[in-house]
């Protein structure tokens, strides 16, 4: 009944006899809890204080994946039974969906960490976009007629400034060639209903929230082309992601959250600038 | 003429022969233009820029110091003339004025920079409030009746997050002992003219500007307590200040200085809501 997700573009897979997540035909997604760090132990924490806190707004939580509770399940590395969280798979009502993994925050260390750990996020910070953007992205595919197109790790992991505006274009368009046509950015990023809008109202949030931190998080973009050209809806949506390193906010704001979705924001509301700047050009 | 500013709270200061800006009595604050590093000319470049550069909007250009050029002067170090740039001495009106530098960002480092230059900032970062809280108090001084209260650098330098909610309390009471009145926060922070309203106008052009990245620069929060007590405007106010690493944004938001700034602008707007819920209270 369990298999590997066949959708996801970053984070650790269950493939190769690995430890990863599993999904199953009813729309669960079963992210292993590892017991070798406080990983596991914290992204639990995270989602019972979440899914219990009342003042979280009914417009925010949607933004957040539906946590089932836990349960025990065989690993997928085969290491015998071993508790799983029980989520949402954000993906399984669509059968080709465009995904992006954006990891939010021009820092993705913390203090408590141990030197090494500070070490290797810095080292992997400044040779990202994580610095000078204040996000990268960590994985993506994207639909287009001739299938998927899915770079590696190492090539997303090198992505510039300009690769990742390239991809924001791409991915709402109809090719993924050098010039893309940005067809769907109008009803994807637009609109009073679009991505950019639901960003605007999370960013307000983060303005405001000091009960979380969400340090390492990611915003997972989807976007379903069949879906959209078939009228269903929702034919795109983004929700939060991994909560491993989430910890209480102590009163103060999630500024490098908000600071990189921020950022994100500009980005995604660039490709629409662009758009009705070429529109104006071709009136012209 | 010259002499050297009486309310100074951080960076070099002219004193015991070495190099620092000096002010004269009609209302101009000279810096020096240093000749070892490139400081000097970044400064300079970017007011240069910053006063020519006619998309920057009137409500925004109010919140820098006014730049009248260069002019070669006397170096306090007596080491002969020396270029210096001439600002508005931004506390010229002000007999006794409280003043707070804040200095804005998580990161005070940057890509370019040198090794040791990136480590000594990011050691600095992480053991100030900058990591922590988006932003660190570089100096002050708060005016009250025994006259002014200026701590040393190195008590300033260790202010937790409990000490920033404190001397923000302090900057607009009466009085600056462990319980301050908090007796001046609505009319300097509060209102269609406080500081607070006028953060968030500096909070919206930092969420679409993407021509210049503010990196290491301060806000440097005035209140002048005797002016308010005569009803003479303006009795608070702030300038950004110290642009000697500003660089071109090159068509990103500056998500460090936005990130730092949105926390800062939090920990105001707690002082006021802390207000009202006293407020409240009293009258139950």
């Amino acid at each position: 009944m369990l298999k590997v997700p066949e959708h996801q573009v970053a984070g650790r897979q269950a493939i190769d006899g690995k430890l990863g997540p599993l999904i199953d035909n009813s729309g669960h997604f079963y992210k292993p809890l590892q017991d070798d760090d406080e990983r596991g132990t914290r992204e639990l924490t995270f989602y019972h204080s979440f899914s219990s806190n009342t003042r979280i707004p009914h417009h925010i939580r949607r933004f957040f994946p539906v946590f089932h509770g836990t349960q025990l399940l065989k690993a997928s590395d085969r290491s015998g039974l071993r508790p799983h969280l029980v989520l949402q798979d954000i993906t399984s009502d669509h059968l080709n969906p465009s995904i992006l993994d954006i990891k939010i925050g021009s820092r993705t260390w913390y203090l408590e960490a141990s030197n090494d750990y500070i070490q290797n996020c810095f080292h992997r910070d400044k040779t990202t976009t994580t610095v000078s953007l204040g996000f990268r992205i960590c994985g993506l595919q994207i639909y287009n007629e001739s299938g998927f197109w899915k770079p590696g790790r190492k090539l997303v992991r090198n992505f510039t400034a300009d690769d990742v505006r390239s991809v924001l274009r791409k991915f709402v368009s109809s090719n993924v060639g050098p010039e893309p046509d940005c067809c769907f950015a109008g009803s994807v990023y637009g609109g009073c209903d679009g991505i950019l809008e639901r960003l605007l109202e999370l960013k307000t949030w983060f303005e405001d929230q000091t009960m979380y931190h969400f340090r390492s998080c990611s915003v997972l973009l989807l976007f379903d082309k069949e879906s959209f050209l078939r009228g269903k809806t929702p034919f795109a949506e983004f929700k939060l992601i991994d909560f491993a390193h989430v910890v209480d906010g102590n009163g103060v704001i999630d500024h490098n959250f908000l600071g990189g979705l921020c950022s994100f924001i500009k980005f995604v509301s660039q490709v629409l600038a662009d758009l009705k700047g070429s529109t104006m050009e071709d009136k012209i």
